[in-house]
C-alpha cells in the first residue's frame, strides 16, 4: 500500500515545516536557542503527544523515535541560520503548514481508528493532532492562541477528519480515501487564506462575574 | 441508591452550566465559534481530564462518552444565541456553578475512593475534578487564573472532600453523606460570593533573583 | 550503596527549595495563600509529573508519596512567615536551585534507565524532571517562561544528563558517576549566573504571518 509511505513522507516534511514556523515565532519573542528548539519541538509534536496522553497511547511518537526530537531541534536551528530568507517564503510555509494540518488530521485519525474509538472520538484525536501544536505554541509565547479568531483552521481538520471516515464507510479504496481527504481538506484550508473566510466570531462585552 | 442517578444528573446541568460560563468568556476575549466550543469543553471536562491523565485512569469520562462533547459544544451555542438574556443571569450561573464545584468535587473523591488511593489523595482528586477547568478557561484566555486571588472557592472543594471523606469514614450512609456535603460545601460557597469571604493574600514585592 | 539516599535527601531539600521560590512568585502575583501552596506543589512536583506523564509511568510520584505536596505547602506557608527575610536569601536560594536542577536531573534520567529507554529520551527525560516545573510556573502566572530567555539553565540539565549516561557507559562506579555529574553541573550553573552566561538568542522582528 502506497498512503503509508506517502503518509509518512508528508509527516515529515510538515514536521519540519512546523518547527521552522515555530522557530520564527521563538525569534519574534527574542528567545534563546534552547527555546527555539523546545519551542520547535513542542509545536511539531505536541499535538501527537496531547492526544497519546489523552488516550493513554503510549509510548508516544517521539519517545518510540527519538530522532523527531533532532529532526524538529535540526529544523529549528537551520531556521536561525536562515533567518534573513525567511520573510520571502511566507507562501511556502503557509502550504506546507496546510499539508500537514490535513495530513496530521489523518495521521490522528488513523489512532483513533486503531484504538477502536466512537467516530467522534476519532474526528476529535484527527483534530487534536492537527491543532494543539499551535494552541501550544501561542500559550508557550504568552499569546491568546490564534486559532481561536483566526482563518478557518480548525474546521478544516474536522471537515478533513469526516471526509475521511465517510470515505472509509462508504468501502473506498483507503488510499483513495486519504489522498482525496487530504486533497479537499488542503484545498479548503488554501481557499481560507486566499479568501479570509473566518468562523463568525462571538463578541461579548458585558462582564459576568 | 438514589445518589449515583442524582449525581449524574447533577453532574450534567453542571457542565452544561460550566460549558456556558466559558462561552462567555470566550465572547469577552472575541474569539470564534470554534474558539467558543473548545472553551466549553476544556472548562467544563478539563478538570475530569486532568484528574485522570495524572491518576492514569483511563479511557477519559469523555472518550467514554463522547456526547459531552457535544453537549458542550451545544451549550456554547445555545449561549451565543442567547448572549443578550445572560446578564440577567448572574445568580442563576453562580449558583449553578457553585453546585457543579461541590458535584465535581464528589465525583473525583469517588473515583480516587475506587482507585484504592490515600485520603489526601482522595481529596487532591476531587479538587482538581472541581476547580482545573476554570483556571484552563484562564490559562487559554490569557489571563492570570481567577482562582489564585478569588473569593473562597478551591477552599470549598477541599472542605467538600473532607466532610465527604470523613462521613464515610464514620460509616454514615452512603446517600446521606454525598447529600450532607454537597449541602454544606455549596451553602459556604453561596456564603463566600455574598460576603465577598478571601483567603488572605501573600503580597510580596521584591525581586528575589 | 550511599547515593540513592543522598539522592533522596538532596531531593527532598531542592523541592521544598523549588516550592518556596514559588511561593515568592506567586506573592509578586498577589496570590491568596491557596494559590501559593498550589504554585509551589507545581513548581517543586511539575517536572516529575510530566515526565511521568508523557511516559505513561504510573503511579506519580507524588500520588504514590502524597507527604511530598503537604510538604511543598508546608515550605509554601513557611515562606510567607519569613518573607521579610526573604531577600536576603537570594544567594541559598539560587543554589539550593542549582542543586535541585542537577539532582532532578539525575532522577529523571534514573527513571528513563529503569524504563529501557533510548539514551536521547533518557536525556529528555531528565531535563523535563529539571525544568519544567519552572516552566508551569511562569505559565500559571502568565510570564513568557523565563527559561526561554536566561542565563544557561536547561543547558546545564542537558550537560548534566549526558555527563550521568557517559560514565554511566564508560563502566564507572554509580555513586562516582552521580556526584561527578553533581559536581560539574551544580559548578556549571554556578558559574553560568555568575558569570551570567547566556544561550545566544534568535530575534526576528518580521511577522511572517
Amino acid at each position: 500500500m502506497a498512503s503509508p509511505t506517502l503518509l509518512w513522507i508528508i509527516f515529515h516534511i510538515a514536521v519540519a515545516a512546523e518547527a521552522m514556523t515555530a522557530a520564527l515565532a521563538a525569534g519574534r519573542r527574542r528567545m534563546d536557542w534552547f527555546g527555539v528548539c523546545v519551542l520547535a519541538c513542542v509545536t511539531a509534536l505536541g499535538g501527537g503527544t496531547m492526544r497519546d496522553t489523552l488516550l493513554g497511547h503510549y509510548p508516544l511518537t517521539w519517545v518510540a523515535n527519538p530522532y523527531l526530537l533532532l529532526m524538529c531541534c535540526g529544523a529549528a536551528l537551520l531556521t536561525i541560520a536562515l533567518a534573513r530568507f525567511m520573510d520571502k517564503l511566507r507562501w511556502p510555509f503557509l502550504l506546507l503548514d496546510a499539508l500537514g494540518l490535513v495530513v496530521f488530521t489523518i495521521i490522528g485519525c488513523n489512532i483513533g481508528l486503531e484504538m477502536g474509538l466512537s467516530p467522534i472520538i476519532v474526528i476529535v484525536s484527527g483534530m487534536i493532532t492537527g491543532v494543539v501544536g499551535g494552541i501550544m505554541r501561542d500559550i508557550l509565547c504568552n499569546d491568546v492562541p490564534l486559532i481561536f479568531s483566526g482563518e478557518l483552521y480548525a474546521s478544516v481538520s474536522i471537515v478533513t477528519g469526516v471526509l475521511y471516515l465517510g470515505g472509509l464507510g462508504l468501502g473506498l479504496p483507503a488510499d483513495l480515501v486519504i489522498l482525496g481527504a487530504i486533497a479537499i481538506g488542503f484545498a479548503l484550508r488554501v481557499l481560507a487564506i486566499v479568501l479570509k473566510l473566518e468562523m463568525p466570531r462571538f463578541v461579548y462585552d458585558k462582564d459576568l462575574r
